[in-house]
């Protein structure tokens, strides 16, 4: 992984985003093939059925946002991002393959509920998704191998220290899944409403790094079409 | 939600839009695996079993047509959109998280047919579709927030009280439910139907705004490719 | 639908291609599941059941080419488009809907295999398509409506004669399938390989319009990135 | 196929290229439901039933990686065409809906483990994408019929004698899955991360063809966006 390998890139960084945009456009789509419509023998007590449903809609709800949290994510630490090669490619596949898994994470719990083993497989494929944000993150900036110039080096730092903050909380929640499941679930739900709160009241900073405050500390930052 | 949180947003807008033109994408598509093809054991008479299935064709289309509708919706609430921030990524989220429910919602109808409970959540859905719209079009436009100065504050309260009057309709359904489903069904089949033909015969404001006739109010307002 | 409609449309092309190609892509790779794996208790004779399944892998090959042949039809009716409005829109997701139901029919064929009611439906279904392409262009293109003046009539009079061929190839084959299904879906099968052989041999003007040929019949016609 | 056929192309290529793009992302994303969730009546022992589904878990992460180097090979071949033509468009739906059956190949080998015919079935996929993206390489570049003459003749004929190098890998496997099935997706997995670890120390020209060190030799080959 020397310099030398800048040099065989060949694939525009638009089709890796479309690549990203589309699996992130499934996954949250499909999420709702987990939810299983109760059968027409129920259909004289729906109501109730459907009320006893609740942690399949709550469950529902939490994956989506997580999902839109990993794609949020994803655009952050692609910002910076002016060059490719092969190895971003390779990590894009494996942060895609990774989120992929949250159907199936989100299976688990529909079918089996809050055990120490769905909360764990819950809480591991989150981690693993935001290691290898990290690791991205960190593949492309490093030296600036991949990324603009313009990223401070204040930003990096912050963002390293974000990533870690999040892999704590994470793996804190999936230790305290040993002793209570439900508080490991209640914890991750924690988490992400706490995160999407920060990001809209102007901390973008929690979401592991702030190119917009970073590059363009002046009032005209926003985004015109 | 002050001032300053417009400088946060770095995520370009195609990635917004191309997010949701996806998601559509793929819940309109996936909707025809809500008809269950009829087994083997009725092939010998096939044809009346998929003439029994009429009620399933009926929801398919008009499920297949809100969503045509939330996507039209979609495109023109974003139209006026200039500036992206972290809520707005948010409030899109939520649109599409509710906009992808709809094949639940079909699926309860197809299993259950048209009772009490699957007519109210069928409604609920779309009128949550509706509210998300409005808060969207509502936080953009404020005080020009994220949108263009060119919108007319005359378009913004016609949009404002269109709204209110899809969240009417969907609502008189809802309650005509507890006595009737099927009537509310076909209230919501003529709602679709009717928005449909106005916009198609050149009224466009029934469909929450008009910004072509608002913004160019001249004659050649066709777009050009 | 009188001239002033054309004030209306504020919805950029790129979103009307973009939710097509989207819908295309998924119905396309969404066919493979109408492929059912042969069950465990069949591994020691899995060879003799995957070779049992050859008229499934046979109609799942041409529900491929025919969606590949739909995708196509609809870009070239798309390509002389320069303007857009609400009632394209609604045929758009129209042709989109119609598209959609390709799986159900395949799936009708792999449970029920070619009975006349498959054969009819399977028929229908690539008959609706077709009418909506043609209304698509006749309505995009009638006295330049939605379409550019570079549009040659001859063009514009072959084309409409093209659809009125597929259409009676379609029809021809949905009355053969009263006496014999087998025929009729051999001859869908033929009718999509020899429009792809045409298509390949330079004679695309048998898939309804030939813009190329009419508007640049130079010989530097080919497209340059 | 002769040289006036490139007179007729009229689809601008970025469609193709998103038809792609969406097909792949799709495809990922559907492969986790190849991984079935556990039953309810297995909670008890929830973590030794997921243990046991390591075979499972295996071959889910090779198929996604078999895609994402299908993604790659497509872009890779596709990065020196420069005009489209009607074949190469048959020629795209084809690799398509090859690489479509995919979650079809996982799907066996989950239902009925290693044996021949899961292996041979298997293998066979892979060599079909792999030929026909060496037919789309030699019919869009010989005589640089629809490829940039930037193409060096030297790319050219390493990347056709890689094509075989990757055939012949594939058969000798699937010979070996005559004698041993396991042995031959130990290879299947060996050669998708030799070939991984290849491109990603910088030796791209193992997938194919190499146009970025071919091109540009110099040291700023980089991609800037």
């Amino acid at each position: 992984m020397a310099q030398p390998e800048t040099e065989t890139p060949t694939i525009p960084p638009q089709r890796l985003i479309a690549l990203a945009d589309g699996v992130f456009a499934i996954v949250m789509t499909l999420l709702v093939f987990q939810l299983t419509v109760p059968v027409a023998a129920e259909t004289d007590r729906l109501g109730s059925a459907l009320a006893e449903m609740w942690p399949e809609f709550l469950i529902y709800v939490l994956s989506f946002l997580v999902l839109g949290l990993f794609w949020l994510i994803h655009h952050l630490i692609f910002d910076p991002v002016e060059r490719y090669d092969t190895t971003l490619i390779w990590l894009n596949i494996l942060y895609l393959m990774l989120a992929s898994l949250v159907p199936f994470s989100t299976g688990l719990f529909i079918e089996h509920g809050a055990v120490t083993v769905t909360a764990l497989i819950y809480g591991a494929n989150m981690a693993a998704v935001f290691a290898t944000a990290w690791a991205i993150f960190a593949y492309a900036t490093t030296g600036y191998r991949l990324a603009s110039r313009d990223l401070d080096s204040e930003v990096r730092r912050g963002a390293t220290r974000m990533g870690f903050v999040y892999m704590a909380v994470i793996l804190v929640a999936m230790a305290i899944s040993l002793v209570s499941p439900v508080a490991a679930y209640v914890l991750y739900g924690l988490f992400v409403v706490i995160v999407i709160i920060f990001t809209m009241v102007g901390r973008a900073d929690v979401v592991m790094i702030l190119p917009g405050s970073a590059r363009d500390p002046g009032p005209d930052l926003s985004h015109d079409v």
